[in-house]
């Protein structure tokens, strides 16, 4: 199995609902690291799993949809606790869609899986993986 | 799948018995930086797969039975070499059982597998991983 | 010179006044990875330059004033952009208190200088330095 | 599972055929930052998965091959573009060489499977995992 | 003393004459991780020493006369070995005029001093610091 | 101003004497991640401030003298907490002796400043940094 990973990162604004957040329930920010990975079973013919260039350009694309703002005030948090391990679900979701509708490429077809850890603080972060359906 | 990862570290001495071992059959010492990491398939009503506080707070207990230890002294090792992959088995064993007994919180109870990696040194690490049973 | 370094980090939202902050003009956040370096000519008996237990507790305590909060909504940033490298300014100053005042033992009668490192990404951070006046 | 990690590098040049990378046709570098994990399901009665040193030396001599050339004239690389994905491949297969032939010493008969990782950039790597056959 | 670092990096290919570079005699190549730092007195009335987003930009632009090249091909290395520490002197220039002529802005009249700094593998970098005359 | 750093590990037991040190007072160990910078104001002919194959070979053979062993029953540190701050200042003494003895090689001789870091766990590192004499 090969997988290929690209980076990037977002810093947005949000709060939590539930005494068990404590002082997270307060306004607050945090600078999430991107490490979004991809695999797949084979290469294709110019020994690529996915354009680095191309997976970096999309995965920036979705990144602007959550990125400098406060996810508190986007439609599609509504009423959600947007942790670390729910952002990487939604942005999975995101960059599994691309995969899906050609914009990574012709060689996204032979991607099966996508990883999408989000590093919150040097001490913790977060994913989800998923197969493509 | 989801994960969440929290990270501390420990500063231990030890020695090695085998000749395979080398200089390292001599006392000396390692800073193990321990990334745990807790993975399910879902998460719960407020978003959280575990409490990050609550995870660093159940690690850092687990970690105070061997921190600043020379784990030759102490009764769980008498006769084992702990090599940097036992000692990840052996801390994998003790914070399985903190998800399994309530410590680490309701939500813990969707936690399927966990991974235990000591880093102990910039070019080497060693983990393990398994499923609670 | 010695030089002694303990790191922690922070979470928290705020927005920035001026068009050339373009899209972080916006309510975002940020994680600031935080490493606070204690510089002196000479260490104690004991070979220390500062107790490492004791900064990160003092460092901790400083950072709380500021951790997961809107910065917008703080009184000693009323009115000014808390770019990273004003951060650094601002707690560069608070770590020098509480050199001068004794908080940080009697070791630190010897720091001369301090140099607060805030990362706010992967790809960028800041830093102020200074004298102990 | 147990898995060990040992780390190297390695500073090649190379160009690629395709108009799909751009300025990367022409002849360029890089510095693989090399990252290979031996997994294995039981530990030896020293409790070593493969013995750490052991492990660096046969991956130093396995790097020995590519490490400092230019790609572009490697026999076993005619007519293949050698794409991070692609040397991890490559890597992957002759370190399972050393696994199975012996090189890596006793303990390597319990290795079930390897994961070659290879780091070009701070912001991109690409591995292949896979069984020992 | 303020400073700010932005970072990026380039992939090229090189040689070296010298019985001294041994196997690094032969063509080979590097990822060169760049950090750039820049020194200034005072921050602007933004609280900014340098706008970090024009910052990388500039970076970039000065990269790309050497990014994905074959550094003995290009013109300012006629007969120069290419090391580490010889690159970060030459960017070091190339950034220090465009401090000097505008480019990064009218803060960047503040920037006493810049720091480049090209690390090469994961141990060992070097870098070039200087004042802007 | 040029500088070059060479970076390798150590793992070594120690205990501590003082009521200060807490729980450091037992036996314990750490990997100390080894930085060495050297600071030269020019480059030799071949454009190497020193070189770095060199440099890493004799740094190692310093390291080889504390490496794997309980510094409390090494001569030298009899009577002295080896602190990583102090640990800094040794091998910064030992290198420096090298750099003037010859052992580093003829382009040693412009260096004129040398700085030691050693990282101990992932929140905390020392350094010693002084002129050549």
């Amino acid at each position: 199995m090969y997988s290929l990973t690209v980076c990037d990162h977002i810093m947005i604004a949000h709060s939590f609902h539930g005494e068990e957040f404590g002082p997270a329930q307060r306004l607050h920010g945090a600078t999430y690291a991107v490490e979004c990975e991809f695999r797949a079973a084979k290469l294709d013919d110019l020994q690529l799993l996915i354009d680095i260039g191309l997976a970096k350009t999309v995965l920036r694309q979705i990144l602007e949809t959550v990125d400098y703002y406060n996810l508190d005030d986007l439609a599609p948090f509504k009423g959600i606790n947007t942790t670390t391990e729910y952002m990487a679900f939604y942005l999975h979701g995101k960059i599994a869609e691309a995969c899906k509708d050609g914009r990574l490429g012709p060689g996204a077809k032979n991607v099966t899986s996508i990883k999408m850890l989000l590093r919150e603080a040097p001490t913790a972060w977060a994913a989800f993986e998923g197969p493509l359906s």
